[in-house]
This record gives C-alpha cells, structure tokens and sequence, in this order.
C-alpha cells in the first residue's frame, strides 16, 4: 500500500443548509476541509496509506476533526494535539449568478501557531512514498513557511516525491509575498498543479488567448503556462485544471497535464454542480493515484479529471468516490443511470 | 369507478436528504416504494379504485407502510399481515455524472414468503376491471412467481384486463431466469409495458440503432421491438417509455405506444429531474387510467407520458398528479409559470 | 438617506421543505412575503431609509413579522397593531414541467379590515421622497383601496413620486374590477412597473407578437405597451420586466424601460431558479433605487434587472442582495465564481 | 365492529419544535387536531369504525387533513368538501413554569360556515351506535349549533348513545352563551364527558374544596359536581377527569366515573408531559370503548384514564395507542420498562 | 421610556440540537449570547430602550449579529463594525448528571480588540437612565477594561445609575487578576448582582454555611456577603441568585435583595430546566426593569426572580418573557395551564 | 496500552426524532449499535486499544458501520467485509408511563450467517489482555454460538481475561436454550456481568425479596444470586446493575459487584433519562477498565456505575465519556454544574 503524507490545516467548515444565505442561517451544517486534508481523504478512499500532519486543539473541536478524518480512514497518527483554535470557514454556496463566499475566521489557528520544530519530519516520513502541500500551507504563517520547507527538504533526502499544488489564496497573502515564499519551495517540488489563474497569481505567468470570466480558456495558452513553470523550476509534471464557469450552478470542466515535453488534453464534463469545493484538490488525490499506480500519462489526467468531476457531484468538501467509481466515469458516458 | 388491482412487493425506502450520498447519512427520509404499490398510488390519485395485494408484517413497520397507502387513498382490505420483515431499499440520489444507487435489503420480506395459497383472487377480482404486475413480483421468490401465475389465470378468467411492466432488475434474477418464468406469465398479459432495456434483458429483443449508454434512441428501432413482443406473446398493446439519459440530472421523456399494427410516438420533455424513481410506474398508471377512460391511442400515451414526466419533478416514488394537472401539461407548454 | 414609503400586506408564507409538495409537508418553513413589504426589504438591503406601512395583529404571529422586519432595517414604526389575522400565503415551489403552487389563505387579515382613517399619511410621508404600492393592496378590500386613494392624494400633495406595480391577481379580484379600482390611482403614478401580461390582465393592453407560454417576446410588442400606457396615463416611466420561462427550473429574465419616448432594454440572464417568488418586487425596489441615486435609464433598468436576477438565486421572497452584490453583476458576467 | 360518529372541526395543528416558543419559529411542525377528530382517531386505533364528520376546503391544506384522518383509519366518506378554510391552531408547548399557549386562527373555516342541511344525518348515522360532540363545535357558529341540535335528535331517534365532553373554550364563547346554548342540547347526551373545570364554567357547578390553581382537587366535591349534572340533566353518565398541574412538565392524572348514583375514583398517574393537548379528548374516546365493550365501570374509568395518561406521553393531539398498550398500563405499574 | 445601555460582547452561540454533545454535532444551531446583549433583550422586551454597545466585523457572520438584535427591538446604532471576529461559544446542553458544557473561541475579537477611544460615551450616554456592564467585558482585554472605566465615569458624571453583575469567569481570568481590575471600577456601581459564588471567587467574599455542590445555601451566609460588599463598595443594593442545582435537568431558584440594610428573599422555584444559560442576566435585567419602574424591594426581587425562572424555560440565552408574562407568575402559581 | 477484544454483532439503529413513536416516523436517525460495540467504543474512549470483531456486508451500509467504529477510535481491522445484510434496530424511545419498544430486523445479517472458521482467533487475540462477549452473541446462530465458544477456548488459553454480560434477549431465543448454549461456555469466563433479571432468565437464579416491576430491589437478594452463581461457575467476580424503573423518564441506578466472597454496593443515582438503552453496556466497559486499571473493588464499582450513569445522560447507544469526565462524577455531586 502506497504511503501518502500531506501537511496543512484543516478547518471547521460551518456552511448554512442547501442554498441559504450565511445571512439567512438558523443552523449551520458542520463539516471538515482543508485543500490537504481533503487529498488524504480521497487518497485513504482510493486505499492509499494516507497520514495528514497538522496540529489541532485538545478540546472537543479538535477532537471532532480528528474523529471525522479517522472515520475515513486517513491515518491521524502524526496530528499534533495542542493550541487554542481550529480554524474556521463559514461557506454560502452560490446558485446560478450568485457566487458562492467564504468568510475565513482561521487566524490564530492552532497549526499556525505550531512551531516548525514540533514536526519529526524524519519520523512521519518513515516508508512513505509521496509527500504533498499546497500554496495554503505556507501561506498561513512563517511557522508553517518554515516547516513546510523543512518538511520538503527531509522528503527529498529521503526519496519522496513531492508535489505541490500552488492553490494561491488571495485572502491570505499577497502575490508578491507569495512568490517570495513559494519560490525556494518549487526547487523541492516533482509535481507542480494549479488552476487556471494560480500561475499568474504567484508567478506571473499567464495563458495568453484566455479570458476566465468569461470562459474561454486556450489550450495553446495552457500549454505554454506548464513549458515556462517547467523551464523556471524544473518541474518533472505539471497539471493545471481547467473550469469554465458557465454560472456557480454549471461548469465546464477538464484539465491538462505535462510531462516530458508533451501536454495531454482530458476529456470536458459539464457539471451540475452539488458542491464545487474541493474540486481541486480531488484532481490532484487523482493525479497523485494515477502517478503511484504507473497510469500512462492519459490515463493518469483523464483518471484525475474524472474524479474532480465525481467530487463535484458529491456534498462538502470530500471527494467520496472509490477508485471503481472513478474508472466507471473514464470509461463510460456520465449519463448517470440507475444500477439496480 | 374503475376497480384496478395491482399486486408485488412494496418497500421502506430509506434515503438521506438531498443529494447525500448513503455514506454520509446521519438520518434517512422514510416513504415506502413498489412498483405496483406506486402504480396503485397514481391510479387512486387519478380517482380510481385501486386495490393493492401484498403482505406485510403486524408490527409497526408494516403499520406504517399500510398506514401510508391508506392515506393516498389505496384500499389496503386486501393486504395479508404477518411474516417478519418489510424489504428495505436504501437510495442514494445521483447528480450530474454521479448515477443513483440502490441497496436492497429485500430478501425475505412477507411477501416473498407467503404462500401462493394465502391470496384468495376469486374475492380480490370481484367486481374489479383491471389487474396489473410487474416483472418484479415473480422476481421475488418462487412463492410469488406462482402466486402471480395463480392471479392471472383467475383475472383472465373474471374477464379482467391484464398489464405487465417487464421491470427486469438485474439484482434479483439473471436474465434467462427472467425469460423462463416471465414466458408463461405473457399469455395472460394484454398490455405490455417496458423501458428501453427490458424488452432485450428478459427476452433478447433489443432495438437496433439505439445506444442507451449515449442516449440514442431510434423509434424504427423501437416499432420493431414492439412488433416482435406482440408477435411472439399476442399482446394487444405494448407501451415503451424512452428514457435518454444526459445526466443524473437532466433526462429527455417520451414514450412510444403500439397497438392494432400502428406506432404512437409522443412528445418529448427534457426533465430536470428531481427524482426520478417511479417514473416508469407512473407511466403505466397513466397508460391504464387511459385505457380505461376510452383515450385515443395518442392521447393515451400523451398522458401516460406527462404524468410520468410530472412524476420525476416530485420527491419520493409516488406520483401524487391528478388527472386536470396530467391533462394541463399534455395540452400546455410546460412552462411551469405560477398561478395566482 | 432616501426615505421611501411603501404600503400593503405582508403574509406568513409557509413552505414545505425544498421541491416538496404541499400534500407532502410535515413541516412548513416560516418566512414573510409581501409585494410592498419585499420592496420595503430590499431598498433597506441598499441603504434607504425603508417605512413599510401595514396592520397586524397584536399577538405572536404579528408580532414575529414585526421582528423579521425590523431585524432587515425596515422601519416598523408606521405598523399598526389590531386585527385578528395574519394572511397566510401556502407555497409549493414548482420544478421543470411541474409550476409552483400558492394557496393563498388571507381574507380577514388585519391589514384588509384597517379603516383607511387609521392610517396618518401626513405623519407617515413626513420628509420621504418616494411612495410605493401594487395592485395587490387595493386588491385587498374596498378599505385598502380606499386607503390606498388617499396616500397617493397625500403622497402627490406632498411631493413625492410615486410608483406602482401593477401586479394582477387573478385570486383577488377580476380583470374588470381591477380596471375599474386602478385606473382612478393611475393619475397620481408617477413610474408604473409591471410584468408581460399585467398591463393585458388590468388595462387590456396586450404586446403584440409575444407569446408568454411559449416564451416568445417581442420588443416591439412591448415598447407599444409602454407607449399606450405613457398615453392613456401620462407615466414618466413605465418599467416592464420580461420572464422567459423555459421550465420552473429555469427562466430568461430581462426588462424594459421607457421614458421620454425611449425604449431601453436590459441585458438577458439564464436563470436557474432557486426561488422565483418576489422577482418583480425586487425589480421595483431596484429601478426606485437607480431612479433616487439618479442612474442614468439604462444603468437604472441593468440594476433593477441584476437585482432581481440575484434575488431568484435567494431562498423566500425578500432579495437580501446589497448594492455592491448588484452592481457587480450588471458590471461582471455572471459566471458565479468564489472570492476567496 | 362499533360504530361511532363524531362532529366538529379539525384544524391545522401548527407548532415549532420542542420547546421553542412562536416567536422562535423558523418552521413549523404540521399535525391535525380537533377534539372531535382526536376521539375518531383514538377510536380507530381501539378498532372501532370510527366516521368524522366536518367540512374542509377543497384545496391541498383540506386534502392534507382529510389524508392524514385516512391514514389512521378514520372513515371520511362523509366529510363535506368545499369552503375556504381549515381553521388552524398555532401551538406553543410550554415547560415547567412557562404554560402552553394557543393562538386560534379558526375562524371562517369551512365547518363553521357550513349551513347544517349540508349534513345527511340520517344517512351519517346509519347503522351506528354512538354519537360524540364536544362543547366546541356549537361554540364555533350558530350553523354548527343548530347542525349539532340537529345531530342530536336524528341521532336519539336512531337509537344511538350521545355523548358530549363540555370543553368549555373561553377564547370562543362566554360562559352564559354556552349554557344557553349547550342547556338545550344536553336532553339528548347520554354520557357527559368534563373536566375539573368545565362544570363551572358552562353551568356554573362547581366542586367545593378544590382550588385548580393550586393543584388541590377534592374528592367529595367533583362526586357533588356529578350528582347536580346527572339531577339536572338526566345523564345516565357523567366522566370527569382531574387534572393537577405541578407545571407545564408535571402533572397528576386521574378521573371519576359517575353512574347509577354511584362514583368511580381511578389511580393516579404522575406524568411527565410529552405533549398534555388531547388528554382529555383520549378519555373520551377510552371511556366510550370501554363502555361499547361492556367493561364494568371501574375498569371503563381505569382504560379510560390509562388511555389519556398514554396519550400525555405522545407528540401531537392524536393517541396513537392500541387497546392492548392501554390495557398493559391498567394491569402494570407504569414503570417504561423496555421489552426486547 | 427608560434608556438603558449595556456595553459587552455578544458571541454567536452554536450548540447541538437538544441534548446531543459536541462530539455529536453534524450541524450546530445558531444564535447570538453574552451577558450583556442577554439583558439589553431582555430589557427591549420589557418595552425599555435599550442600547446594546459592542464592536462587531463587519461581514455577515458580524451582521446576522446585528440582525438578530434588531429583530428583538434592540437599539444597534452604536454598535461599532470593523475588526476580523466576532467571538464563538460552543455549547453543549448538559442533562442529569452531565453537566453542560462551553468551549470559548473569543480571543482577537472586534471588541476585545477595539480601542477605548472608539467609543462616544457622552453621545451613547445622551438622555439615558442606566448603565450596565458586568465582570466579563473588563475580563475580555485591557482594552476592554479601560473602556469600562471610561463609561463607567462618563456614566456617574451624567447622573446613570450603574449597575455591574460580578459574572466571574474562571476560563478568561484569574480571581487575583479580577480583584485587581474589577475593585477600582466598584465604586462607581450602584447596584451589584452576583450569584452564590462570584463574590467569593472575585472579593474573597464567601457565605458561610453554604455549599453550592451539595445544594445547600444558607440565606444568614448570603446576608453577610451583601453587608461586607455593601461595606466595602458602599453598593446602594446588592442582588444574588441563588440557585441549588439537583442535578443539569433540575434547579431550586431563588434570590436575595438586599438594600437599606434590608436583606429580602424571594420564593423558590423548582424548574425543569430546558435552558439554563442566560438565567443570570435575565434576573438582572428583571431587577433593572423591577427598580426603573420604581417596584418596593420585594416585588423587585420576584419579578428578578419570575423572569429568570421563566427565561430558564426558553431555548438559547434570550429572556423573550413579557411584563404581564412575569408579573403572571409573580402573582400565579407557575402551574403551567394552557389559556384557551 | 491494554488491548481488549470484543465480539458481537452491531446492528443499525433507526429511531424517530425525540420522542416520537414509530408510527409517526418520517426520518429516522442513523446510529450504530450492539452490545459488544458499544463496550469496544466506550472502552476506545477511556484510551484502551479496543478491538471489536464481527462481520459486515461490503456494500455501503456496512461500510458507514465500519466508519462510525473507526471514528471513534476502535480497532476494525479484524471485522470481516461480505455478506448480505446489516442488522437493523428500529428503536421507539418511550417517556413517562410508556416504554421504549424495539423492533429488531436482524436475523440473516452477515455475522449471523458467517462461519465459524472465518475467524483467526490467535491473530486477533495476539497481544491482547481481555475477551469480552455478551449472551447476545450465541443467541443469533449456531454459527455465532460456535464462534463464540472457540473464541473463549483460544482465549482461555492465551491467558486473556474473558468477561460475558448475560445479556438475556427474549426475542432472540427462549430461557431453556439460552441456559443450554451459555452454560458449556461459562467455565472460560472469569468476570460474569449481568442486570437483576438476566441470572433469573438463563440460569433461574433470581433475587429473592425483589419486584422489579414494583422498582424494588434487595441488596441481600442480589448478594445470594451472584454467590450462586459463583458457586456454580466460578467466577472471579460477578457484577450486577440494578435499575429501579421509576418510569420511561426516571430511574434509580447503582450496582453490586461481587469478588473474594466481599459483596460491595455502589452510590445510587436518580437519571433523568435521555437514553437509557447501552447503560448495560458501558457499566460492562467502565468494570473491565476499573479491573484492567487495578481499581480497587469498591471504586472499580463506582467507576462502572458513573460510567453508565453517563452514558444514560447521552444520546444513542454509545457512551462517549472519557475517564475523567467519569471519575469527576465518580468524585463529585452530579449537580450537573456548568464548568465556565
């Protein structure tokens, strides 16, 4: 079995019922995410050996956190229990023109506030295969910059390969500070995914003849974006999905991936959408799979692809699919029958 | 009033709410679901008689089940008590590319273990126009196979008419088992009613040029499946509803209906679905309630079609439509503008 | 701050659970809807200074109508109290080929059996700019539209414009008697808005070359309507908006705006429909808004037209948008993506 | 089997969950209550023939009623259709100190603008044994006295027992409109059915040495408030039931049985209150079980009172318990044991 | 109408449904509590002016807050907005044996953090009668506490009566810590209220004979510590809750007011406790109204006591209890009987 | 870390909302629940290595069974997958006089039909310290009594401590054969844990001067019964829980546990109940943690009793306290204060 570590923070995400307004709440649904818990998840759901690092307080909303992600599987060993707050994330899920928001309350976090040291790095990646942050991790504060560096630096000492999805986080920092930080992490990185508008967002590079508002996205353009990430950082793959929001309630989506000079194109699902969080980060669970198993290079994005599309398809932000699941949608139409 | 008898298995269906999958369900909406319990719901909302023949255990589980039925207005008089179980079917909702998916837990419930002697027919039929079942009670168990051959020799005898909805479910038989207790049944059967698949499932008959998977569905190709069963079996009518299915989401409905040699082929509506569980049942109370009330043949599967279209804008098995809302949509836009 | 005056009912509106039917309801969601009281809402929503004149009971069923207007910033201070009922307004929310449904349970309500003396509308208008009603207040009773007459005489007196949403209810009252009623009002009107068939249903003008069942309307058609209107009222503006309804899951939403002899028309927006109940109302609490700000015509109809687009992506009838939310819908392009 | 008729209204029952007040409601929870229907429903469950009869509208919110009467097995072939409205009871549930509070909304409903030749009494009461009204329904209008007047003679000249429960509703009637109103009626009721307070309030008897308020009820003088109602309307009957309200969540229950000049005292039950509405109505419809079952008077007294004590510990108006649930309480200790 | 302000922090309480535990919580219901707000609420409902003074962000986590004050008649004008949180209670409702339970995630919120000098007592303070804090809002921050003494002597200086509930809370300082800042701020209060244990765990001031575990309170003991408070801080008039508790699902409530060198002692309750939080502010809030209105001591302290006995009935931390409804059990027997 | 297995089946539990009957159900929540899991998942809460044995169906249903256990920390690598069905518990919660009522639908369930050498007792037992089952087991099929006694051999002979609960199940078999099966299997089992009936049931060894219906039991009585039982099996100890059913609502608590000829008896507790159904189960696991800890007798008692008095303060059948949380009531008042 495939073992998987991923280092970030995972939040309480409080979101009111169906398409109700956090104006409008009267109860708030409770549930788990974060970009790198949400990858162990789908991974642990795949039958990978996934273990989340993070740090979460003793009391009982840490400890609900801890039980959720031990619930699915995910290897919870290694979460460092202390601090004062989980981070929270309250969630208005948009419908047709209205978007969907988030409001943060994840400062003060208890993982923010871990310090670099309280990680056994050497320990946690004992056997493991792969290692994998996204741009969040760093970005929450330079405790966690510093040991997600750390963190990078003992996984490539000790052979893992490590992937990174860049997820910038405008909320968070700016672009310029977070090219500063994420820049020295890049020269650890195997895998390199983002969206659409991440490579911009942190290092200036765009897909030229795109315009994302509108929902034209250029394949040449795309293709482009992946040889200058690789030319600057030396990147073995990179993945970038592609979303054309027709409204918050339909979406367009697919995806490329690069390798060795070559960039493959996945088939596009128009998806109906029942949560689009978490979207991502259940193509990159997809990509790490497919990579692991020695999937070809289109199989590895189509696989990758159509479970982000699942994802999208299924409440909160866990991608609950199987692997079975996910190989049903490569295979087949999406038309969505009944099996009885 | 029109006295129509249906008789099978009717079930708790268990599902969480809204597009919850099964795995994430802290609580499970209860309604009860059959096929022939369903078409007896239509009819006696449709201001028939409609009489439904099953068994169900004493204790509250079966109480309710009943309870139910006699709510939408079903004469239960004829139901047996006893037995242990009620089946269970446990329904997760699909969306988009994600299909639905059904877990029976229906194995040896009352009805599949009555004997075929506990149903007294003669007294059932008294004064009764119609007899209906579908290819799931004999599905059930050898009990109910011959309870159901007992049933149609006696309703032939009354001088009832007979319908059967081929309903094969690859869950509770193999197609050949299908094929050798569903022949002997046919002789009985005036009108045959069947989906796009069952006609090949349990008799190999299938429709050349169509591919259900991707949604193409050929009316030639349907005329002629038609043609074959009344050749084979001597049906007086055989109804087809076609269902191509874009998404979990999104499904096109019509329906084709053949008799005396000539093919009807009905509107078409693109269903945003909102459940679509029941849709073929509601079709087959549609299409004998028409029957029944004297419809030309066209007109007769126009309602048959919209009441089956209505069926899948509204939550649970049952279509609860009255006859005005059926014709509204047969000779409206179905714009669905408020009135007020 | 702009102080605008508006005048009507205000019911319980009682709802089963997302796309449940009546008959299905075990229990019915609580909110507050009102033709008037909806406009009051949302011009609070967009910073005016919102008085909603009405009458309710003194018991809890006033009295938590009360709350959920002040807790929106409506000014409640003008609401009488006294009477025996709330009006109930039962909803079904339709879905594709199935309509909503409104059962509207409100003769006798407090509001309707008001004397008109009971209101002060010297007092009431006291500094306000603006006076709004609809046709569903003088609908009410002969008190209503007796109290109705005199705030538009002292509205007029006192310098305020006024407007009026024509909104036809066929429940309430006959085409003739609304003609008869409404056309002595007209003469203090100032901006008249109404929907596609209002004008046909009230004042027998109808817009050529439109067919609202099918979902065809004509521009030409429409700027007639508002030309015979301007002519046979002497309006300053007339306010149209325009609901393709492709399904009840999805509408075309647009409107149109005349004055001086110019016609303008809106951008068009695919709605997928959460809750199209109070889309006209938000429209007029919109163009009122663009009208006080002093937006040129156009900008004035975009923003009523994004603001009622917003509010059929919102659950119950009151449009919770604010004005920045608006605006950057008439400005972006509706694709609905998260900020975060 | 028996079978019984009851007349009166049947409202929509309409209350917030648990112990939240109106003024917290968010939703509501839908039941159906009436003390009339409430003895027809507890009868069903006892396996009488049980026939209600009323007017409802002919709309959903009539439709719900009459379904949710059919589910529990109440005959409602002779509810009248038509009219505009089911009267409806919105419901506080207290605790504690913190009483139970009701806010009617019943008036023009169908029933009580039913003209009383709407109702075939003869046909109604054909083959039945027993006629039950409560002091509510004359309460309602002057076309509900006058029906129940009417019901009252068809129904002694066919021989059935009369049955009346006084609940006297202050918030319809004053206490001197009632006993000109009831007096005439009593000639014809058999049994009179009251509780600790209705005596005096209707005809100003009351039992000495007893004061409500405080919880103090006396045996000797509820014997006296027998003793004058059965000398001045020759009842060959008369139940009371004692209520002692510790608080809204505690209250002692018991009652007396008053016939052939003998009293009746039963034990007495502490309970904590579920849901105290419909307590005394579940007396009636024990007490007229087990006097149609023949059960010497003490043990009609004691199914009676363990019947109502059951009925306190069951959400909403309806006792749902089975004559064997009720007898295992006369025989047992009342002490909740499961049985597995 | 009597103006009163109140200056804190209101935190959004979430809580499990009904008895569940936080480690229970799929979604958690909504409200907003602190000690402050509780009585600025309770005071609207008593028909008061009352002024609520808070800082609170400015997105919709900040007003639904907001909101929610509005709706209950609460003056927000002077509410502050700007800063990242509002503060988080979990709760999570004890029942018997287990006692409730709260995790405070209140640290960096608006207020905590706001400045002194963002607040205008002079303005807040214009036309008022009263001023109230209690021993949470210095506890909050130095900031916090430095403000309290800034409206603390704004207040004295224009005539307020101030009054301060001691309200010790272990989890946000030390005892040591409390003497220090709360003693210089006691001379400008009027009136002190406490319950059995704040003046022990604030002053050191404890009631011999006593023991709060056990359920014994000794009315001598709570005699003496209102002497040697009123001694120490020259108190016109000492108020304590007394409260026994039997168990999370049973408490003995009661109070001492003590004045003039006068100790005056209220009448028990024993309640059913639906929801005990917030049962010490609504006494507060009752004594405020009680002196406001000029009550003589003793009647003071029970409408104190009624209306915190009552708020102890209600879900959440509102008292949402009316004048009539205290003065009803001041002069009733708290029997709980339904009014109908 | 000790390491306890236990072995059983864990069943589904469906209840209705709050106090809700069956019949009235609409949902129903989804637990998990079975005697020896419950003991797995209280003893995972007080830190043990908590292995739980039994086989589940592959399908969904059995995997949220799978998930639920590991959620909370149980060790469910040694469940077996396969299989048709999970056991399903349709549970009714009874208050005041009228009792809970179980509805069991779990015969044909995957560990019912499982074969006895589809268990590796010497794997699962590797390490471990102490083997627990209850009457339960055997009573659900030869092949589960089979398994059970090969369980208790290997144990035995790898030096684990075995522990039985009686677990007396009328529905499941008859007190003849229930005394048949258990007796062959006593002679492994050092810790014999049962209620006041369970030693009357299967072994006829009941308490002399007891009526539990009556709620009164007799410490002399109790002493006898686990001598006997001693004597007869040779037990190292016997623990009895002793519930006095005052009603649904209220019950008195304590226990007697028996060892070295000593009897001790524990503290009573009156439980305001919240769900009483697993309080058996949690005394078992707070008794095996007290022995496995080296408790001495008196206080192992006082742990397993407080444990289970808890646990009958919390929701469903699982006892979700940890050991301090016991230990704190163990030493405390259980006055159910709030800690703040």
């Amino acid at each position: 079995m495939k073992k998987v570590v991923s280092f970030g923070e995972t939040m309480m995400r409080l979101n009111p019922q169906g398409f109700l307004k956090l104006l409008q709440a009267h109860s708030l649904e409770v549930s788990f995410a974060g970009a790198e818990s949400n990858v162990a998840v789908s991974l642990a759901n795949f039958g990978c050996h996934a273990v989340f690092v993070t740090k979460l307080p003793e009391h009982d909303m840490g400890q609900i956190c801890v039980n959720d992600l031990r619930r699915l599987g995910v290897d919870t060993s290694h979460i460092l229990r202390g601090g004062e707050r989980i981070g929270i994330d309250f969630l208005e899920k948009g419908a047709s023109q209205r978007g969907s928001k988030v409001i943060y309350d994840r400062k003060h976090s208890a993982v923010a506030e871990a310090l670099p040291e309280e990680y056994d790095w050497k320990e946690i990646f004992r056997d493991a295969d792969w290692f994998h942050f996204t741009g969040i991790t760093p970005a929450l504060s330079d405790n966690c910059a510093k040991a997600c560096l750390q963190a990078c630096q003992t996984a490539k000492q000790m052979g893992l390969t490590v992937s990174c999805d860049l997820n910038f986080r405008k909320k968070l920092w700016s672009s310029s500070k977070a090219e500063e930080v994420m820049s020295p992490l890049m020269k650890y990185v195997d895998v390199c995914i983002c969206n659409e508008e991440d490579a911009a967002d942190v290092f200036g590079i765009s897909a030229e003849g795109s315009d994302i508002e509108q929902g034209r996205l250029s394949h040449e353009g795309y293709r482009k974006v992946a040889e200058r990430l690789t030319e600057k950082f030396g990147f073995k793959a990179v993945a970038i999905t592609l979303r054309q929001s027709i409204s918050a309630s339909e979406n367009v989506w697919s995806g490329m991936y690069y390798t060795d000079g070559e960039a493959y194109f996945s088939r596009e699902y128009l998806i109906k959408i029942v949560d689009r969080v978490g979207g991502g980060d259940s193509f990159g669970a997809g990509l790490i799979y497919g990579t692991l198993e020695g999937f070809d290079p289109q199989h590895r994005l189509e696989f990758a692809v159509a479970a982000s599309c699942l994802k999208q398809t299924i409440e909160f932000d866990y991608n609950l699919s199987t692997v079975s699941e996910v190989e049903d949608l490569v295979r087949g139409s999406g038309s969505g029958r009944i099996k009885r």
